[in-house]
């Protein structure tokens, strides 16, 4: 194609609205244009970066043996009330836009597909002969973000890949889950991504076991926690470590101490000599279910350790599966408190911390859950408020408390914890964008929507599951993250806008057009996407927006044109090649050859 | 591919919801599944059609030098009120779902993109030396349909092609759109449609000319009326012909008469021999405009004829252009204006009803905008109602009436009515399907989002623009509308899920398994889109199947494999000719390589 087709539009300015480097080159490059919060244009150069992206996501998840189709972004409420996935998707912090049509009935826009596709299948699929089976579709998805950011990293309207699988045992479900999982390392190696697989949370979707595809980069949301033997990777979210062990503190006796203005843990162990492992940290909740009245929540973590919201949600959930959805989970600190009209001694607070403590307040009713963290539970003697002022207790053990409590692992695991499989190795954070997700679903969606198959015995059962997910326009946009300098994007080759750039130095000199046109036919015809940038811009300008736009490979035909001489410059290189024209092809297509493999050119070119 | 892998799922019975051919046999072959009103799963087979449609639309478009990109689904409701169009969109019987965000804001599911595309060609078009320029997408759009229905005919999300350009002045539009109803014949006649290209209204899209493509079909639900010399083509909402001419009325004076119980134009002319070209039909309407109240309409028309709503609709916004968009046009029978609580002398109605017969009604304030169409204007003299029950009155002519009206064209152009071109040919009917619509937008939305550039003299101006869709999955199923049969579809080869089916007749049988199997692979290494029939089902079931999904060519590997003797059929032919297994490609390669151009293949085979 040639740039005076193409209508490029590169900024000279970085945008206001973009926060980190992927999103600023992006815009500057003409790529995307913000059309409101979260929602972007895809610009005819994103497009071609895209289309590169599905093209390979597609021969991979062919090569699965999965079938391609398109399942529709409107759904029906009562299928997502089926599943009971309506009041989490769209009540409190649920994320799915949600409308009424012109009739009253009330639509969900699809974050993702699993109540829509599980209908379809309960339809399609009758007899243990059909299976297995696997569906994906490249679709856009919508979510009503809390905080869209970053430009396409969270975005409100996006690409995504999603693939639903359809077993007749879990064995079966298994072992595709592994084909998908080397379908995607090759996705996103091919895609020029450095990623990392890393156990998950499964979080509104469900089911067993599910493992996250972690772009690594500085600017990614998630934090990742891996061991250096590369045994074990996980989301911050689901991970698991073995707590330092406390610093032993023998209390021979139950007794209260003064502690006056020492509302934080730090300040009782500087005042008193104390290890915050020698403590408790106290921390209020107020869970909101589908059902039944908010219910708080007393959580107790050894005073060292931080408090994981994912695993205290799960553990709510599943303690209290009668109440629904959880829908929201407020932090009750002391703003939060006095907002509820309650007057706690907050900096304070014990285990012990009585029911009647929040009677009378309007939205929390009856008595408290109380969770206490493993790291809490196994200690001898420790230090906890008094429920009182300026009062904290040594407590010589947990049988000193008349309360009873459920255990739970509800820790953060932390950079620096020791690894649960060898306490010699610990865990180092990297920050990641979550590019990929899949889950082992089990039966959780086949059981709520019926979906079931004859079996080979002539019984009939729910179908085992499996959801595959790729977000694609987050995958151009975390390569970009991954591959850029002070001048621009660095494209991995194979889902660059193009792969070739002729620049002409001076277009008003006919040997340089002459020849810069020989060249483009012949890239061209030998399969090569080139552009040929004709515009009548000066020789800078055309490298600078060569370089911004981040084309792998430029070729420049300038002045020794007379003589038949270009040169070949890679963008992520410094050094030109000069060589005599005809040279080009030989030298090019076997290095294009074996980038578009996910490979990086030989040496020396 | 082969057919085990494919999972096909095919059903005897035609599907409770279809009304139309084409919607049934796509719901039969498994080509679609409805998720809820108007929104359908594309199944495997459909994406592979779709895909080939999309395939053959992308080189269209490319090929006008149209750039692809991909625009948001959701839209913010400030850039659709800056155009005027949210009112029209969302209000009254307007067709945009839209829903509030989590902030509260207002976003809109784009059911067209010109405010979208407007607002980018204003941030990324500056100067004369960029225009023209031309974007396309195909994307899922959205419509909240008052009554979807028909399958993929009149659904409320769906698959659309659309296009926009930009130019710096009115004949530069109109050469591209010319260039683009050439891509638009090309892409229709490529998927094998029959198309009639006709004259259309351009509607809430708005804009100076346009055209429709009208795939020619008995179930379609517009009505088109042309001239059988081809030189006239019409959508019935925007036709125009010779009205016939009224018998003559010689009326001496100005005189009532009784017309007791001849409330119809019928009766009355029944009773008193008159022709109904000799009476005038008066018709009340009540307008609802975004700003100001609703207006009341009175128009009338010569008795033989009928109003057309679209052209009524069209002249009441030019006429009160200052009230913003008509929102909606109620028909006042009987029955509503009892409801307004108005008791009129219906069916005795005269073109002079005064303005205080509406007085007090609370939902009509003001008086009548008075609308004459041509028809009715022309009379010399005319019976009409005398605003009185049981009474009509002969009027000499309009002066004999105190009160003035705006003469427009708002009469029903009807098959048998003669040709405004030439008044010896006449109007015939034919019903069909709107593939595609292409506009000449002028610059109703540049100004409107002040999209303006540079001009080559230095000045700012609004830039010209034109709008260009194709309705994908509507063409899809039109064509099976236009090609099936009383066993399934036809579909035309160059958009078939498969160009041929090798049916192994029966799979017990190693010679027929083994023929199969060399031929599947020698067509697919032919570059032929081919699907094997190896399903462990009777030889019966897979041809029934195989005409049900309407494959172009079967062949089938029986008995004589053993011989090396194989049948090859053509879909729409009952005879198979019979041949040696090696003469197969030689006969088929040709015949597909002319198909998929478009061409039918060559007698004889």
């Amino acid at each position: 194609m040639r740039a005076t087709e193409l209508h490029l539009v590169t900024l000279r300015q970085p945008p206001a609205e973009a926060d980190i480097a992927s999103h600023r080159w992006l815009v500057r490059g003409g790529f995307i244009r913000r059309v409101t919060a979260g929602v972007y244009a895809y610009l005819p150069l994103m497009w071609r970066v895209l289309r590169k992206v599905e093209a390979i996501i597609r021969e991979e998840m062919d090569g699965t043996g999965a079938l391609e189709l398109r399942l529709p972004a409107l759904q029906p409420a009562e299928l997502w009330r089926r599943s009971g996935r309506w009041d989490t998707y769209t009540a409190g912090e649920g994320i799915m836009f949600n409308l009424r049509d012109r009739q009253g009935r009330e639509l969900g826009l699809g974050p993702t597909h699993e109540e829509v596709i599980t209908t379809i299948a309960a339809d399609l699929i009758r007899s243990y002969r059909q299976l297995p089976v696997s569906f994906y579709q490249l679709q856009t998805k919508f979510r009503d973000e809390i905080r869209p950011r970053f430009g396409l990293m969270r975005g409100r309207e996006f690409i995504m890949k999603d693939a639903y699988s359809f077993h007749g045992n879990e064995e079966d479900l298994r072992c595709y889950y592994r084909i998908m999982d080397g379908a995607y390392g090759r996705i996103f190696s091919r895609c020029g991504l450095k990623v990392l697989a890393v156990q998950a949370d499964s979080g509104a979707i469900g089911g067993a076991a599910s493992q996250e595809f972690m772009a690594v980069a500085e600017a990614g949301e998630d934090l990742v926690l891996s061991s250096g033997d590369g045994r074990y990777a996980a989301n911050q979210e689901r991970a698991q470590s073995l707590p330092s062990p406390p610093v032993p503190l023998g209390v021979a006796e139950d007794r209260l101490f003064a502690t006056p203005g020492q509302a934080s843990i730090e300040a009782v162990c500087g005042a008193h000599g104390l290890n915050p492992s020698q403590t408790l940290k106290v921390l209020l909740h107020r869970a909101c279910f589908a059902h039944g009245p908010h219910q708080p929540v007393l959580t107790v973590l050894r005073g060292d350790q931080e408090v994981n919201t994912v695993k205290l949600i799960n553990v709510l959930s599943s303690l209290l599966a009668d109440r629904g959805t959880l829908l929201a989970l407020e932090r009750l600190d002391a703003d939060a408190l006095n907002n509820h009209g309650l007057q706690l001694p907050v900096g304070f607070l014990g285990p012990d911390l009585p029911d009647h403590a929040i009677e009378g307040a309007p939205n929390l009713m009856g008595s408290f859950v109380r969770i206490v963290d493993a790291t809490a539970a196994d200690l001898a003697g420790f230090v906890c408020g008094a429920n009182v002022v300026d009062q904290h207790r040594r407590v010589p053990g947990w049988s000193a408390l008349d309360v009873s409590f459920t255990r739970a692992d509800v820790r953060a695991a932390q950079p620096g914890d020791r690894c649960c499989h060898d306490p010699h190795v610990v865990l180092t954070a990297t920050r990641g964008i979550e590019v990929g997700h899949i889950f082992q679903l089990g039966r959780k969606y086949s059981t709520a929507l019926e979906a079931n198959f004859t079996t080979e015995g002539g019984g009939s059962e729910p179908m085992w599951m499996g959801c595959y997910g790729i977000g694609v326009s987050r995958l151009a946009q975390a390569a970009v993250e991954q591959n850029h300098d002070d001048k621009g994007i660095l494209w991995p080759l194979s889902i660059a806008p193009f792969e070739v750039v002729i620049s002409v130095a001076n277009g008003q000199e006919q040997e340089q057009r002459q020849l810069a046109e020989g060249l483009y036919g012949e890239l061209g015809a030998a399969g090569v996407d080139v552009l040929l940038d004709d515009r009548p811009e000066r020789a800078g300008v055309k490298f600078k927006d060569a370089d911004l736009l981040g084309i792998p490979w430029r070729v420049v035909v300038g002045r020794d044109a007379a003589k038949g001489q270009i040169e070949l410059k890679q963008r992520s290189k410094s050094q030109a090649l000069t060589m005599a024209s005809s040279q080009l092809l030989g030298k090019l297509l076997p290095q294009l050859q074996r980038q578009r493999q996910g490979m990086v050119p030989e040496e020396g070119v």
